[in-house]
């Protein structure tokens, strides 16, 4: 019996890859302006490089930007590229088209719905409360709050207990095979992938759905309810 | 003979301790909107007494705010408060009304103009961005970059050698007694005191200058280079 859904939140119920990457290009065009001393291509080559290295949780990626074209540090030409990255990301934010409805159905079948995210707590707030859908969830666990990411199991079991079910009343929604999809069906919970964002086009044979759009997810949910 | 003016940036070309102010009480509002458990006086007393023990550039006062109140983390209610502290700062900066005009005169006048600042490298550089005052300066020293702060008259040092000036070809212009106008004397510069923002009422008889408003200090330049 299916009482609960549990979603991955960045490029599972918005649009997080390629906002960002929106964000970094316009960021490095206006760190050219600021006297950046490379070409757009360049500098964006250099800057996925120090995204691949570090993660994207790091918070030095303009520095090491910077560091890495000019050989120094140029606060003026980081803080322009800092200031513009985020500016545009909060401009681009919103959720995917269906994400809202997606949210709504679910909630009118009486499952409850949680969040089960890595990276900083704040930061996946801040993304929940700006993208307007923080009040669907019962529960939301970050990795930094657990102290263990994905795809360790053992987050997503606190997860499962924190919402108050056990793994097989509970539905993953998830757009990464191997953070999302291979451990939540490890716990013991059915695993739905969403084809979405960078890794959509991962190979991964693990999945028993997979949905092209959010709003796909309320007649397996409904399916599996029976 | 006068070739250069420093100044500090907080409360001294802009407003920074009225607006914080404000922006934090509009922040508590949304955090008791969102459930925390005080009235606005309480949590404002709370707050300020966290800001006092673990200073301004201490990054967790509304994670302590909430555990002060409610005695656990709740990351909403914290995140509420950190967007709209955020929101409502960038929403209320600006230079104040004399700022641009005062270093103007100063550019036509041939000096060099320079900041001397305590705080986070970024931080500061971004306040000089968004206030659209930061091509004005040739250099921008901070406490972060230098590694030491005010009132060490080695950062003073530090700045006044950065602007390839000789202390007595330099008046400083800041807000606080002890951190900005006894290091800038000790240090051999002329220190005009600018009674602006939450320190405009010590007492402190060392200054030779003192002024209410910033486009005072074009006239008392202008004597100095005589």
């Amino acid at each position: 019996m299916i009482k609960g859904v549990l979603f991955d939140l960045d490029d599972t119920l918005y649009d997080s890859s390629s906002f960002a990457d929106r964000a970094r290009r316009e960021a490095i065009k206006m760190m050219i302006d600021a006297g950046l001393n490379a070409t757009e291509e360049e500098a964006y080559n250099i800057l996925q490089r120090i995204i691949k290295q570090k993660g994207s949780n790091y918070n030095r990626h303009f520095d090491d930007l910077v560091k890495a074209i000019m050989g120094h540090y140029e606060p003026k030409i980081i803080t322009m590229g800092i200031i513009t990255y985020h500016n545009v990301k909060f401009a681009l934010l919103r959720p995917y088209p269906d994400t809202i409805k997606t949210l709504i159905a679910l909630k009118k079948m009486g499952l409850k719905l949680g969040v089960i995210t890595d990276g900083i707590t704040i930061k996946q707030w801040e993304k929940l409360i700006r993208l307007g859908i923080v009040d669907f969830f019962d529960e939301v666990v970050t990795s930094e709050e657990f102290g263990l990411g994905k795809p360790n199991i053992e987050f997503f079991e606190y997860g499962i207990k924190k919402m108050g079910l056990n793994p097989d009343e509970a539905v993953y929604v998830g757009d990464r095979v191997d953070r999302d999809i291979i451990p939540a069906n490890k716990v013991g919970m059915c695993a739905i992938r969403i084809l979405k964002g960078k890794y959509k086009d991962v190979e991964g044979g693990e999945c028993a759905y997979e949905v092209n759009n959010l709003l796909e997810v309320v007649g397996i949910v409904k399916n599996l309810k029976g």
